[in-house]
């Protein structure tokens, strides 16, 4: 077993796996990665691949491979958004009225407008425990800071602090360590990877979801650097995925209701609606969060789902606002639209010359390369974590260093800071800390450091001018860049949003701030907030960069239009600048999962190949009436596992190529192996009962595996009819269809398998998400990654 | 000749169909009307309505058919959206290096920031122009008022105004009538079968935005019921057409740039930017500008595309907001983001409860039903247009009558008007007119009647209470509902989103006065502002019936995140009550010129129907090298007049089906009879040079019809060699795929042919967009629309 290596990755405790033991590093070193070759010509090299894929496969082990970012991993099934038009669905939609569509339509708005209502009701909650938590914690330190200022003795209060945060981050870190390390991180790169049509295991269950609140709590409260809202999609998603199938698999209830929406197409739809929801109740922007589904997840746009998701987001906005407003006994000033928002910016103080348009572009250009440094290190980071730190008691110790760093680095910089500012009579500070300023003022760095990441971003937008001192901005964006990369990647459920805001306001101010006092005329436009917001947003687009969804995100939560045009400039700027050096963060660990991601369109200099250099053969196809040893055999071959097997007119024995007239799933034979349709017995039972659709339903989404079907030696012998299963009308393409026309085939309709026929309509091969993700545009032209088991 | 009828619609001055001479109408009585029947069984109903149009057809005439809303016309072509991947397409492509796949981007954002920066440049000169030439209009008006108003003899003022008005309306209508018909209305319903992929003939010429500019200029300050908003977006979509093509075919310029971008696909993305950058620029809402065109337009959604989209929307809002502050001279001021915008709600003085949303849904209620009644008497009014006011001089003297009506109705209501009320110090009212009112009192009714539209809409938003009193507004939702009803549909170009925002501003603020005077409680929360907003959503909801980029759009104008909810749910509140009625204003329209317009997905109860129903046949099939003169023939038959030919291995002589093997244009086949590509050519002058991709862009977009191309009888004789430009892989479906799959292929990939073949790969039939947009869903389930050659 000292051969089979496992990665620690996002589907690391795979129970479906059974007995994974020991968990050796998939990484010996990544110098053994074979050097990539330049595409020459793909058939040969593609026939090369599948013969070594074929040897070891044979050798019943999978084969070592290093591990880098050129590797797909064939372990990710995909999403099915095609319909499965089979005899059963047809006659089920046939029988349907026009009255019971109506009432299908209704039921998903009323889907949605929960999905919202629930949505905006946990991030409520996550904010108010969080407050409270935080609050309760931010008195004690600095009551505590306050005895010991006079006295001597500040150590024990950063003893104190240290330890408050680390327990925190310790209880956080555990649970998700222990319980569900797919709740890590923000969970964005997952819930994309879900919407581009990547089924991610165990992401929409409702422990993830409990984990992911709890651990989202214990880190924030915890000091860490990261925010509480890249989550909240993560959140959204998880409730989506449970409200729309009307049970829970976990808690093993089944309302039997929303019995139609359980199959993918339905299902993924919904999550587009919940992760909507989760952007617009984080950051109260209901467009923004429409236009992150789209962007993530829409092939083909439809409206009535559009608006539905619409119709969530600002569901889950309003909900937010409303019970926040109930808790701040400001009920019914729906003003406060998202866990986080920028305050508003008016348009008379903030206003902009077209010349500093420029300069904003700079700042984006600037933007783009920290961002590109943060996720440069953040990418080393993270290699290292998956070779060293994969045990989940070592990766609650890194996380429980990382906050007792974090403490002691911001307890120094607030202890030798001397930028005392005057405490104004309506001080917004929350916890103003005196520490060795004169009376009536407060510790200027303590107000970045001592105080919810949400909040400090709030100050540096709106304090006034001469708020900070130069010096506590330049340490502050240092250190805070650096506790933010190493914090990204722990094994805690927490945001890279919010930081990243944090550290671009932080030098967007400083920028302001030498502005004005370098030219005496700046002094009267370079407002030192309006810099903070374009620094934010420059380091954001910098690290994420996401575009149409983002800018719209910044303008809801500015609530300001005027911003729009130097918001998109900057982004635009920051992501052409980081594009150059390093992909955005979330591509990065998508990547470094080897998850075959599809993009919008194939590389644009892949015309010269074509569905038959593309796609997989031969392909293991069905006869429309097979023996069901031949299936159990097939469906039980684990170095194969594939998941569409085309039904043919009469398979072969030379392996020619056979007329197509169907496609079957493997779900779909496991359920019909399950419940024994077998010719033979059908005749002998007349009673039983017709299998309906009901019963792909309900096996829905956890479909047994082949192992726990038992069949007979008798029944081997069986016949098994497929036709009223299959799907008669699969689509398909010619071997002669270019690369970019079978990619956007594929990817308008949501496809997982595409039949490749020649002029007789014979099965020549079949094209899925593995064969076009694969070949992605390098710095050399066109590359093609290797695909591995692992 | 006396049988041949004629619609006057959109394209009703097409030079191509050479002597148009008499423009008898269509209609001559919807009496006639054949009933429609219930679709029983579709394959004979079809057989049958084939076979009377083939009759009618061979006796050479096109049959004369009833006009009403259930008829598709044959007319209208469609565009391809899908690339034709012949091999001088991929030769080209496979050519190209990634940097000329970098220059072609490249290319794409400079035209689209050309097209945001014209479309905001023609918004300004309309703007600048209209409040100019109305600022001395309504001066000149003012004067002889107030010299009359003492004097007596008002009625000398009522013929000035009428007058002024009327020349005004004449010359706009003279321009629109004779010039160019395709420019009246607000153009909207073209741009929108434009981008739904229908050709709609002239719509986006150079010639149209020009009548277009002049003519809504012309009818605003004509002071018709009107806004200037709507044709915005025809603008920006003419503009992008000719933007994108670096070339005019009515100056006759050729800038030899941008030829790349020279067909359907190209084309039409840039006019989803241009139409998004009009809306951008006309309510200072960017995004709700790339909504409209996501709504209207996509089918496969392209993240780079609605990113460009994005860029033009945001150019144009800028572009205009920068030079609309030179004009104001408080350049740099960037608040005005568009040619109406609702002023700020500033949220702590119009805040609304949660039980106001009950009240804001019965409005929304109210506004689906009075949209639906305007609807229904448009309706009515249009078919009552098209069947007698169809000559240019009767349109002109309708649209005179109209002015002239307006004003007088204005000048009545003015006059008996005893609403008067006190001039604030500060007042907002451009042009107070006093009339009978005591000295420092205005006439409340005229600043209603005595404005720009867009004026008074903003009044009634933010005028203080008691402003208006009811009978005041009660009257004038009464006039001006009727009124804007009238005048939509004129010969005139003009926008109907401003009149309806008027009328719903009216009542709404009617219903907030109402309700304030009810209770004693809600004075304190029932600010008419407020309610004016509400209306004012209600009703252009009932009218147009958009949905989610209409909520944006408004939230836009407002700048305020806070009424999302609330318009959101009013205008589903609209759409549904309405709905229940009437259709949308612009989809009535649409209706009414037959256009094959295709909605997002296929009725729902339609999974009965499959290719084989739908789909036509027999088809008409080339062989791969096929005789010059059956080309010939093919082509000129105008009874079939088809625009797509699969092409066949071998065409058999008893109409069995043939081997598909690709599928070729008209416009293809066109440029090659053109160029003479025959094989016996090629051989005798070697030194003949290759056709080139260049032949067909230089083509592109009007390409000669058939009987402009002479070809001698010996050439017929010739043979064509149609591999090298048929597109070798179509895509296609078998024979049995129900409607709703072939439905979403069609749509999801913007196809114009799919080839329908059986399971031996061979062609059965072509399904085109009427093929598909003829079922669709009635009151009595599934309806099939009737074809018809008009």
């Amino acid at each position: 077993m000292a051969n089979i290596t496992k990665k620690v990755s996002w589907s690391s405790r795979c129970d479906e796996f059974g007995a994974v033991g020991e968990e050796t590093p998939l990484l010996n070193g990544s110098d053994q990665a074979r050097p990539l070759r330049q595409i020459g010509r793909l058939s040969t090299v593609d026939l090369e691949e599948e013969i070594i894929a074929e040897e070891d496969s044979a050798s019943g082990r999978p084969k070592e491979i290093a591990h880098n970012e050129k590797l797909l991993s064939l372990k990710f099934e995909s999403l099915d958004y095609d319909n499965i038009e089979n005899q059963l669905f047809l006659e089920e939609e046939r029988r349907m009225s026009f009255l019971a569509f109506r009432c299908l339509e209704i039921s998903r708005w009323v889907i949605c407008g929960l999905i919202g209502f629930l949505t905006g009701l946990i991030a409520c909650f996550i904010d108010i425990v969080v407050e409270q938590l935080a609050g309760i914690k931010y008195k004690v330190i600095k009551e505590n800071i306050v005895r010991f200022t006079e006295a001597g003795g500040l150590s024990i209060s950063l003893i104190l602090w240290a330890v408050l945060n680390s327990s925190f981050v310790m209880l956080g870190a555990i649970m998700v360590a222990f319980f569900e390390p797919i709740a890590a991180g923000s969970g964005i790169p997952q819930i994309k990877c879900y919407l581009n049509g990547v089924k991610i295991p165990r992401v929409v269950r409702l422990k993830t979801l409990v984990i992911k609140v709890c651990g989202v709590i214990c880190s924030v409260v915890g000091g860490l650097a990261v925010g509480k809202e890249g989550p909240m999609i993560h959140s959204g998603a998880v409730v989506a995925a449970g409200v729309s199938q009307g049970r829970s698999t976990s808690l093993k209830r089944d309302f039997k209701i929303f019995e139609y929406f359980r199959r993918d197409t339905e299902k993924r739809d919904f999550v587009s609606a919940g992760a909507a929801a989760g952007v617009s109740a984080a950051f109260g922007a209901p467009v923004g969060g429409v236009l992150f589904s789209l962007e993530e997840g829409a092939s083909f746009w439809n409206q009535m789902l559009t608006w539905r998701i619409f119709f969530a987001s600002m569901i889950s906005t309003f909900t937010l606002n409303f019970f926040l407003s109930v808790y701040h006994n400001k009920t019914g000033d729906l003003s406060n639209p998202g866990l986080i928002n920028f305050g508003s910016f008016e348009s008379e103080a903030m206003g902009y010359n077209l010349y500093e348009i420029p300069l904003f572009m700079a700042m984006g250009a600037l933007g783009g390369l920290l961002g590109a440094l943060f996720n440069f290190l953040n990418y080393w980071l993270t290699i290292f974590r998956i070779r060293y730190v994969h045990r989940p008691c070592l990766q609650v110790m890194e996380a429980v260093l990382v906050a007792a760093v974090t403490a002691a680095v911001a307890f120094i910089m607030i202890y030798f800071s001397v930028d005392c500012q005057p405490l104004a009579p309506d001080h917004t500070e929350e916890y103003p800390l005196q520490l060795f300023c004169a009376d009536g003022e407060y510790n200027s760095m303590a107000t970045a450091f001592f105080n919810t990441p949400e909040r400090s971003v709030r100050s540096l937008f709106h304090n006034p001018r001469g708020t900070y001192n130069a010096l506590t901005l330049g340490l502050f964006t240092l250190t805070y860049f650096f506790l933010a990369c190493w914090t990204y990647g722990l094994s805690v459920s927490a945001g890279v949003f919010i930081p990243s805001l944090l550290i671009g306001a932080a030098w967007g101010r400083l920028c302001g701030i030498l502005l004005a006092s370098t030219t005496s005329t700046a002094s009267t436009w370079a407002d030192p907030g309006k810099y903070a917001l374009i620094g934010a947003a420059a380091q954001l687009g910098g690290i994420v960069r996401m575009t149409l969804s983002l800018t719209v995100i910044m303008m809801e939560a500015t609530g300001n239009v005027t911003y729009g045009l130097p918001i998109m400039l900057v982004l635009m700027t920051a992501k052409i600048v980081g594009d150059y050096f390093q992909e955005g963060l979330y591509d990065i660990h998508i990547k470094l999962q080897s998850v075959p991601f599809l993009h919008w369109e194939a590389p644009a200099t892949s015309h010269w190949l074509t569905a038959r250099e593309v796609m997989s053969s031969p392909v293991i196809c069905l006869n429309r009436i097979e023996k069901v040893g031949t299936i159990v055999d097939i469906l039980s071959n684990t170095s194969t596992n594939h998941n569409g097997f085309p039904v043919v007119v009469q398979v072969s024995v030379d392996d020619e190529p056979a007329k197509l007239c169907g496609l079957i799933l493997r779900s779909q034979l496991i359920v019909l192996l399950k419940h024994k349709v077998f010719v033979e017995l059908a005749r002998s039972r007349l009673t039983q009962r017709k299998l309906q659709l009901k019963d792909f339903r309900d096996a829905y989404p956890r479909f047994p595996p082949i192992q726990s079907i038992h069949v007979s030696q008798d029944e081997r012998e069986c016949m098994m009819d497929l036709t009223e299963f299959m799907n008669p009308t699969p689509y398909t393409v010619p071997l002669e269809t270019s690369l970019p026309r079978v990619f956007k085939l594929f990817r308008a309709l949501g496809l997982r398998h595409l039949v490749v026929v020649d002029d007789e309509n014979r099965v020549n091969g079949l094209v899925t998400r593995k064969d076009l993700a694969r070949y992605h545009l390098g710095k050399h032209g066109l590359e093609e990654l290797h695909l591995a088991q692992t």
